[in-house]
């Protein structure tokens, strides 16, 4: 197996595979996202490592194409999971398409570290059960289907990227959501400085306001009904530090 | 920290996280799910071992809260991740009310894995850029708002326990859905035996006849895109095996 398309979790090193740290371990060339952990991408001792900063799409595949044609342990380790919202299925495609063996390994998606870390299970007996994942592709996610959100039961998560929440919750108000509706920000989730701030959809973007990317925004009755959970791991973070 | 709560993730003993390991591998009592893979339990050398098997959710509760109470070293091993679609809130209530220190540790919730391992990315870019997953309580998905869902954009899982999905799949068509739409059931999903059937709402349930349980529903145009991705993990298989 010459390149391993590799899912690297939400940062923390803590919450890689066992088989993700075997293949970084073993491999010669490490191709690496921004917001994979830099004790993660330490491990590839004696790789090169290459950062996929500034690289387009198409110059990172290319990369895995020519250096898994030579044979090389190419390993791309990607934050989140390479499959869910993240990129790998083009990598693949690139990968087949010159007709190089390639292995998938996935990662944990970001938004699944939400109730261990952040303290808010995404679904719960008798308050949530579905659960909606989404992502606006306009970063400030203009483009999402309002309408068809405001009617959508249990819990939904949004990947903010590098914006504000004001949009998505004035939005989703609009839509028909109540203003007083549960929601919480994540910021940096597992990453150091990680915040989690709660509110409503009429106050979250205030109470937001100065939280660093990337973000999270949870909104349902979840948020709500979990002050346990939120200490609990508060305190568990805390002896950690 | 005397309980911790933790996911075993799908079942592999691979995709289980650094962390969950390492406090499975010192506890001294261990109470575990069924699904959860005998490898892993094996790894609580040592330890008193209890399956939750047979035990009513409020009968796991008083034993973490005995055993907690006693300041031993306690770990309640789930399958997935105690937070989605699993029932850990109900057990850090119930040590919240008790006063016991607990700590929780995320698991891969099961659908996670079904890019890596089934070979069907959840998202592609183009393709679909919301993920909604559901369980249907009463065992044969009769009391989801397929209405609602007909009209859900992007991909859907649904966790389906141990019935078949002739029910789920004459419902989403009967509200509308496509009876061409691409769907694929994964059966026990990273366990011995695991499988992936392929085919389309009008045909999953005859497709998908006589796979072992639990199993998961993917329904949605990622299906179809990913034929290199299911080849690719074939061979990944293949080659494991």
């Amino acid at each position: 197996m010459s390149v391993a398309i590799v899912g690297g979790g939400p940062g923390d090193p803590g919450l890689v595979t066992v088989r993700a740290l075997e293949l970084v371990r073993g491999c010669e060339i490490l191709v690496y996202d921004r917001l994979v952990a830099p004790a993660l991408v330490a491990k590839a001792m004696g790789a090169a490592r290459i950062s996929r900063d500034g690289l387009t799409q198409e110059e990172v595949n290319e990369l895995l194409v020519h250096h898994g044609r030579r044979g090389r342990r190419v390993v791309r380790l990607k934050g989140g999971d390479p499959f869910i919202f993240g990129r790998g299925f083009e990598e693949v495609e690139a990968l087949a398409a010159a007709g190089i063996d390639y292995e998938v390994v996935p990662g944990r998606s970001t938004f699944t570290a939400v109730p261990g870390l952040a303290g808010i299970p995404l679904t719960t007996r008798g308050v949530a059960a579905q659960l909606t994942i989404l992502t606006g592709t306009s970063g400030d996610a203009s483009d999402l289907d309002y309408d068809h959100l405001a009617a959508t039961p249990g819990t939904l998560v949004i990947f903010m990227g590098l914006k504000r929440p004001e949009h998505l919750a004035d939005n989703l108000i609009l839509a028909g959501r109540p203003v007083d509706e549960p929601a919480a920000v994540v910021s940096r989730l597992s990453l150091p400085g990680s915040e989690t701030r709660v509110g409503t959809l009429g106050t979250i973007a205030a109470v937001a306001r100065g939280l660093k990317t990337p973000s999270l925004v949870i909104v349902g009755d979840v948020v709500a009904s979990t002050e346990h959970l939120r200490t609990a791991v508060d305190v568990a973070t805390r002896r950690a530090a």
